[in-house]
C-alpha cells in the first residue's frame, strides 16, 4: 500500500471517477449480468498513473463511490482515501496489466454473464449471426486462454487475445467474459451487448438444429 | 433539417404523439424486450404529414417527450421543437418508408427481442403452433431480407413482406423484428407477442425433439 | 346482461370476491405467467349462483376490484355494480361451465406461460419427475382437447379432463394452461406451480438428452 | 412442543438469528430461487441447542423476525416466542439432523432452484466446467439420495453425502438443492452459486453438442 501525493485537480478526477465507476455497477445488477458480489469494474482516473476498481467481497447494493479502490498502474493500492480499509477485487493485477499494455483502454469489465460464459465453458468463440454483433464488435468474439485467478495470468490472456482485435470482449475459457472500452461505460456497454448476443446466439443454435440445413 | 409552419391543432397533435410515443417505450423495458439503447418506436402524427420517433443513443430511463423527433414522412427531422437537438434513430429512413407505403401504418416498432431474433437469425418463419398466434398474427410470422441499416433498405424489406400478408410482425434475417400497427400501441403489442410466442415456440421445439413422432 | 336482487350479505360477499380475486391478478404478474391483457383468473361468490371475472383488455396495472365483473353460472354479466360497462373476459362461458359441472370448484386461472404452454403446444403431458410436483398435482399434468376460443368448448374440455384426475391443472392443447382449485387462491397457487415443474422438467429432459442411459 | 429457560444472552442470540434468518430469505426471492411459499432457510444459535427455521407455508413477503420459529436439535418446537402459533417448515426434522450430525454447520438452506433442480431430476452431478466452481465448491456438485419428506430421510442424506465433501451443496434426486454453511449466509450464498453454475453448464452442454468433439 503506497501514499502519494497529488494535486487538487488529480484528486477531483480521482473523486469523479469513483463516482462514475461506482454507479456504473449498478447496471451489471439492471442486467442480470452478476450474482452475489461476484463481476467487477475498473476505471483509468484521466491525467494521472491510477485507476479504481470495485471493492473484494462488497455486496451491490452497498457499493458507493467511496469504497471504489483506488490503485496505481501495478496494482497495488493507494492509502490515504476514505474506505480504504477495503482490499481491491481479487482481479485487481489483471486490470492493471490491462491499463499497462493497453493505453487506449480506459474502462475494463469483469462478469460470470450466464450465456456468454457458457460459450466460454466450451472454450468456442461466439460466431457472427447478428448485424448487432457485426455492428457492435466486428464480427466473431473470440475465446481467451485457461488462467490462474488472482495473479495478472488473466491480463495478459486478455491482452493477447484483444490486442489488434476488433472485438472488445473476449470469453475466458472455462471462465467468463472480460470487456475493454475507451471509457468505462463502454466497457460496461460491451459487457450488456455480449450476453445479449451470446444468448440469441445460444437459442438460434439449439432451437434450430434440426433445420440448419434447409437455410 | 427543415423549418415547417403548422396550425395550433397539429402542434397539439404532435405533442400528443411524443407523449405517447415516449410512454410505450417503458413497455419495451417492462416486457425485457430492448437493451442498452437498442430498439425505437415512432408513430404517425395524425392530420399532418409528419412522425415522431425515439433520438439516437438515449438510455430509455431518459426518454421524455420532448427528446421525442419530429420527422416528415422523407425521414428528415423537423427543426424547432424542444429537445431537436438530438439526431432521430438510425433506423428512421425504414420508418419513414413504412409511413410512405402503407398508408394505414400509424405505428412502427422495432426491437433484437432474444427469441424472435433468433429464429429471425436463422432466418426461420415462426410456425403458428399457438391459438394465441393464430389469434395475434393469423398465422406464421414470416422472415423478410437481410438488409443494411441506415439507409431505407430495411423498410423496403418490411413492406414488401407485410403488404398483403396478416402478419403485423417480421423477422428481418440475421438482424431483429419489426412489427406496425393500426396506432403505435397496437405495433408495440404485436412486439410483445412476438416475443412471447417465438419463445414458446422455441420451448415446444426444443424440448420435443424426441417425441415428436409420438404426438 | 341481467338485472337481478340481491341480500347485503350477498352484496358483501361479492365485493369481497372482487376485492379478492383483483388482487390476486398481481401475483400473475409477479411471477411472470401473462403478458399484456392476456390471462384471467374468476372466482365463484359464497351463497350466491355467481362468480366473478376479470374484464377483456384491460391491463394488469389497471385492474381494480370495481373493474371485476359480475356474471352468473350461465355466463352473462349481471349489470348494475360499478365498472359493469367492463364486458368480462372472452373466455367466461368456460369458466362458467367449469362453476356449473364442477361444484367444489371455486376459483378458476387462466394463462399461457411459457413453459406449460410449451408441453401444451406439443399435446404432451408433464411426466412427473419431481416430488414437488407429486405433492402438488399427484402425478402428471394432462392434456386437454383443441378447443375453440369464445364459448364453452374450452371448459367442456377442461371438465371432461380433470373431472375425477388428481391433477388441477390442464394443458389446452396449443393453447395454454387452465388451473382449478377449492377457492381463487388454489388455483393461482396451482397456476404458479405448474409452470415451475413445467420449466424444471424441460430443462432436465432438455439438458439430459445424451445422459438418460446412464442413469 | 417445548417449554425450556434461557439466559438473557441465549435470549439475545435467539432474536438475533431470527432478526437474521428471515432477512436472508429476502436473497432467495432476489435471486429468484423459490416460488409461492417454497424453500426455507434456517440458523444453529450460537451459545445454545437450537436453530431457527422459517415457519409452513407462509408467504415470503409476509416473513418476519417474529415468524421464525424456534427449534430443539430434535426437531421440537419451542413454545412461548412470539409467533410460536406458526409450524416450522415441514422439512424442520431434516435441518434437525444436519445440525446434529455436523457440529460445524450453523446454516442450511433448501430451495427448488430451476436448473439445479433439472439436474436433480436427471440424478446427475453437475461436472466442473468453471471456476467460479472450482472456488466455491472445489469440484463437481453431487447427487443425493431420493428421500421421502417430512421425516429425517432427507436430513441423513444431505449429510451422507456432503459428510467429507468439497462442495456445500447437494442435489437431492428428483428433489432439490440443499446447502449447507459455517453460517446462515454462507448457506444462502452456496445457494444462489449453485443455480448460477447449473444454469450456465446447462446452456454450455446444450448449446454445444453439435460441437463437443472440436474441442
Amino acid at each position: 500500500m503506497s501514499e502519494l501525493l497529488f494535486t487538487p485537480e488529480q484528486i477531483t478526477a480521482i473523486e469523479r471517477t469513483r463516482a462514475e465507476v461506482s454507479q456504473l455497477h449498478q447496471l451489471l445488477v439492471r442486467y442480470d449480468l452478476v450474482v452475489w458480489t461476484g463481476g467487477n469494474i475498473s476505471g483509468r482516473v484521466p491525467g494521472t498513473e491510477l485507476f479504481v476498481i470495485k471493492p473484494s467481497g462488497v455486496d451491490y447494493p452497498e457499493l458507493t463511490p467511496e469504497s471504489m479502490v483506488v490503485c496505481t498502474l501495478d496494482g497495488r493500492k493507494v492509502a490515504g482515501f476514505s474506505g480504504s480499509q477495503r482490499n481491491p477485487s481479487s482481479d485487481t493485477a489483471s486490470h492493471a496489466y490491462v491499463y499497462r499494455h493497453m493505453p487506449d483502454v480506459h474502462g475494463v469489465v469483469h462478469t460470470h454473464s450466464d450465456f456468454a460464459t457458457s460459450w466460454a465453458a466450451r472454450g468456442e468463440a461466439i460466431p457472427c449471426v447478428l448485424t448487432a454483433q457485426a455492428d457492435e464488435f466486428g464480427g466473431e468474439i473470440p475465446v481467451g486462454p485457461l488462467a490462474l485467478i488472482g495473479d495478472e495470468q488473466i491480463g495478459r490472456g486478455i491482452v493477447d487475445t484483444l490486442q489488434g482485435h476488433r472485438s472488445r470482449a473476449v470469453l475466458m475459457a472455462n471462465h467468463g467474459v472480460f470487456t475493454i472500452g475507451k471509457h468505462a461505460r463502454e466497457a460496461v456497454k460491451a459487457a450488456v451487448m455480449v450476453e445479449d448476443v451470446a444468448r440469441t446466439a445460444h437459442y438460434a443454435r439449439v432451437g434450430g438444429e434440426a433445420h440448419r440445413a434447409a437455410r
